[in-house]
């Protein structure tokens, strides 16, 4: 699992996890620092910081399979963003039936983008 | 927090229970069955069986005061309700374009119903 996966995935669940996982978590993948470098910032063993990260990965991962949170929610987006651009065509109609209903339609669709 | 809200937090979040957790729950929320009974059938006290279903309601409280994992999901069904309904109201518009499109945007919020 890539660091942009990860990251991802702790958008969403980092708040579940305790603040010692979030905090290396953190400096691992908001500020880059090395595995040494954290273990001098937080006064504990390279080791220590190893496994902290691998067992908040670990426990992240878990997380997504057993509510597929994540995948769900991107799947609204994407799926938010294809009929925003199906119901822009129609925004300019000139049956105001039409041009209505596809700029409340886009509207909707907006709310679910964000 | 009533029985019917508990249910659907355990539908996304049961599965980070653990199983004692889960067989609590199901006994109590899908068999409807009593703190008693519920003591009886697991070999332990009326009040584990309490403390044990108070904690289940805290954890799925939390999980999803946390991550609005279930809050998000009903916006998303919401929002596809009322572009089907919208949508729905072109399909039959004499120009094509229209109602094809219109045809497209109700596939997709259809798949986001579900």
């Amino acid at each position: 699992m890539d660091a942009t996966e990860l990251i991802l995935l702790y958008d969403y669940y980092g708040a579940l996890l305790t603040d010692r996982q979030r905090e290396c978590f953190e400096l691992r993948y908001n500020q880059d620092l090395s595995l040494g470098e954290i273990a001098q910032e937080l006064g504990i063993s390279r080791q220590g910081v190893h496994d902290n990260l691998t067992r908040t990965e670990a426990l992240l991962q878990n997380m997504e399979e057993k509510t597929g949170c994540v995948r769900r929610d991107l799947h609204c987006r994407k799926a938010a963003v294809k009929i925003h651009s199906l119901a822009q065509q129609l925004t300019g109609h000139n049956d105001p039936t039409v041009s209505d209903l596809a700029r409340q339609i886009v509207a909707e669709a907006e709310g679910l983008e964000e």
